[in-house]
């Protein structure tokens, strides 16, 4: 039986607490690991009742509050001191569990976080990293997406080694392939931003191959991708967004005739797997990289397989004590935090 | 007979002349738009002679030296004095041409017309529109895609207006749905350039709908997506790359069975008619709003399709006098340079 316990947000999707329940029931079964449900008590004994939970290690600590997808990030976290996900983070904080998993409010879990427990001390800025298919059978490692809209070069820099100790602790890619998210393959390619990065990294302790642009993602080639807050996540929509269109136009055109909607029919299967290598939900949610304490963000719109994957990647990140290896890393690498720098 | 003469630099492409010539004939033949072609003569004439194009208004111009795609943008375009493309720009600088095709390597083709040319009087910096297909109808236009990649908040407001009249001018939407590309829908999400850029957009004079996302651009909700020119070709070939991505995990999986094969025989011309959707080709190029003379820049890879439909949309630019409009609006709601900004 693992020792890691970790804490699930029961309030936080779309579909809260129904398919945080159910996820948290399928990863306690599958995986054994044991599970705090943090959120209204009520609510989640009753829907827990509908499912048989004997032998399985699961509890639930109350927390009063919900924060809505659509409050401010900011406020939420800073009033609601008795939110499912505060309550989380406060676990987290006295050691009571090891992780969090969180479908929630991004922009809240993140800020609820960062002022319970705080960075880590060799960083200076988390990043949130999220992994995308490739055409290859391994994901790519994309970040930051959207912790930190603003970035400084020394910023991708912390960002890249991070990358690069998830990809070797968590998919255990033995010398991953690092890019910087760019315009160009060439050297001198970017902005402002990019090309000072590009200099950094070029000494960084990870294997950099360079500039990298936005078709490069999904080859699988390349298995972290570097670039700032704002630039990745609208990378990320953008994807999700793309996925999306490309599902529905291509039923459309397949609702059309008969002949298309028999070969529908018998490609099913192939059009199954094929949703599913592009599945977020079998990737098990974003790390929020360089935060004290491992906090998994997964999508408002996960489903049970996503919170189950997220509760083992968070299980994992423990295990592999990938906090450990970040401050030991950044320490012998000398990518310390800067002097005086602001959160 | 239309009277705006287009100049095709024919030898851009990586399959050029073959595609350009191809092109500039279906364009010649279908809207009767008569085209210089402008490359190294015996090849272009060797060429042109396995086609029949008796009746078709087509010239050759003579240019000697031809811009790789590996070439520096900044020293090709200002050591090669015999380029096609720049003898193009020089055609239509001496209004022998009122528009230029060229699916040469983008950044010599766009500091060649900047050099020849230059910039419209009231415009501080040009832009790289491109149209991307929705799940509408109606395309979305997206600018810029790279002509600049470090913008301050003028430059996206003169963005926003340049796209405004690009969707009405050429697209005959009455009044487009304009929105600044950021990382969440409230006012203020965003990074530090589009949260100023925000300020400015809301007295625009255009119809702007506020912040949008990565996900929104598919959706053929809003015409114009203004954003810097680092994102938008991040997004740009982010989209190309996951685009292709999409069709080959898709054929994967289709060819795991003898069912799943048979479907896709019986879905053929579902998959063409989407794929045709998807097709950058049959949009026709990037415009680059804001400069002198008209430039539509195509993909290295246009295909004769895409190179017929840029002839068309520069012949529509020409037409609908989308400088004219530029300069006219520009002047009329004050959008005018900033004083001593350098280009």
């Amino acid at each position: 039986m693992p020792d890691f316990k970790i804490a699930v947000d029961a309030m936080g999707s779309d579909h809260a607490p129904a398919v945080e329940i159910e996820g948290a029931i399928e990863a306690a079964a599958l995986f054994g690991i044991p599970i705090v449900l943090v959120g209204q008590e009520e609510r989640i004994r009753s829907c827990l009742e509908k499912h048989d939970t004997s032998g399985l290690s699961l509890e639930i600590v109350h927390a009063s509050e919900v924060i809505t997808m659509d409050e401010s990030a900011a406020t939420a976290a800073r009033k609601k001191k008795d939110s499912s996900i505060r309550v989380a983070a406060r676990l987290m904080r006295e050691a009571r569990v090891s992780g969090v998993v969180s479908a929630g409010n991004t922009g809240a879990v993140m800020a609820t976080v960062k002022m319970v427990l705080g960075t880590l001390p060799v960083v200076d800025r988390p990043a949130l990293s999220t992994v995308l298919p490739t055409q290859k059978a391994k994901p790519a490692i994309l970040l930051d997406v959207g912790a930190n809209v603003d970035c400084k070069p020394h910023h991708l820099e912390q960002f890249a080694v991070m990358g690069d100790i998830y990809s070797r602790a968590i998919f255990g890619i033995r010398r991953p392939r690092v890019g910087l998210l760019s315009i160009g393959e060439e050297d001198s390619k970017g902005n402002e931003l990019t090309k000072e990065a590009f200099k950094s990294l070029k000494h960084a302790p990870i294997n950099f191959i360079g500039n990298v642009e936005g078709r490069d993602i999904f080859k699988g080639e390349i298995d972290v991708i570097v670039c700032d807050g704002f630039t990745g996540n609208v990378a990320l929509k953008l994807s999700e967004g793309l996925i999306e269109t490309f599902a529905t136009m291509l039923r459309q055109e397949l609702e059309k005739t008969i002949a298309a909607k028999v070969g529908y029919i018998l490609s099913e299967r192939a059009f199954r797997a094929f949703r599913r290598r592009l599945d977020y939900s079998e990737y098990g949610g974003a790390p929020l990289l360089g935060m004290k304490g491992i906090t998994i963000v997964c999508h408002g719109r996960s489903n049970a397989n996503a919170i189950k994957n997220a509760i083992r990647v968070a299980h994992d990140f423990c295990k592999h004590d990938v906090n450990r290896i970040i401050e030991t890393e950044f320490t012998k690498f000398g990518i310390t935090k800067t002097a005086g720098a602001t959160q």
